[in-house]
């Protein structure tokens, strides 16, 4: 029997509802749905990072990394990213901000899949990201 | 070799391409987007549980389940949960649902991960939900 | 330690950004999304397989299999696939091809999960198409 652990940095807000902000089961790691809201502070509610694509694409990926670490994994085990983005014009940027992201952050391995798609997200944010990890 | 079987519990519609409601293949299973559709009649058209995001999300819980029972597994088994959503100002209200579904459930493992962006879906369609689950 | 290798069929356009087309860890392999881009051409811009979704869904197909042979897999191996669509009126239409498609592909075990939903997709493209296999 693996168990099945619930992954909650501590700078992490409470989830909004029942779910958890990363679960890993065996060598499976999976992150939820991520965005650019800033280290958590009790009695306040979530706040972005910034308005800009750049502020909250950066915080997002801080908050995919917690996880990941908190689960004893990095970038290097992901093997998916789905990035929703809510306007298509964010394309090229985004691209930039993550290349420079990944280009410093120093994989050893393959870069992860990734699948982009446009959606709605609430109001002000920018981006979401979730990823799904496979340990050694 | 492992095989891969489809899930296919008595309940379901057919559904409407080539395509399985679940597929388990060793630890793995992956649960297709489900809808709140009611149990399927013969002969008649997969029909709503209702027109409201309660009527819909519970049924949609209930398809959802019907899979993983069909394939030995359980909520406590899933690591992720992708529920798509039409519309922004529906997410105060299928989070309280969601909360007192998996309350009522009463899940002995951490919670599931969770991603929830706004899309489109056919009409009359307020949610969508699959998931992934890997098995002790 | 297993490694993480990199999907990278000789037809495929170098992606936009630091990702891969696919990677393969373990009996795991996700494909990234992909949408109907015609095989890459030196020096030239990627192009769609043309206008209409049955070119690019087709193409797609083609694009997503050769990812899953770079790494040893076949449409066998496919657990899910999720299908993002433009416009819901494509549904029935991009149901038509894909049981074609799979007919003629002669599964012999299991069709995968999937599900569909409707996004904003960059200008001109239809359909994308990301897959997470399980190699026997």
């Amino acid at each position: 029997m693996t168990e099945k652990i619930a992954l909650t940095p501590a700078t992490h807000t409470t989830p909004p509802a029942k779910f958890s902000h990363g679960v890993k089961k065996g060598n499976i790691l999976q992150v939820a749905g991520q965005v650019g809201f800033l280290p958590a502070i009790e009695g306040q509610a979530p706040t972005p990072a910034g308005p800009t694509l750049r502020e909250q694409t950066l915080q997002t990926f801080a908050n995919v990394k917690a996880i990941l670490q908190e689960g004893g994994a990095s970038w290097d085990d992901v093997m998916m990213m789905r990035v929703y983005l809510t306007d298509v014009d964010h394309f090229a940027e985004m691209n930039e901000i993550y290349n420079a992201y990944f280009e410093a952050e120093g994989l050893k391995e393959a870069a992860s899949a990734r699948t982009t798609v446009y959606v709605g997200l609430p109001k002000g944010l920018l981006i979401e990201i979730d990823a799904l990890a496979v340990l050694s």
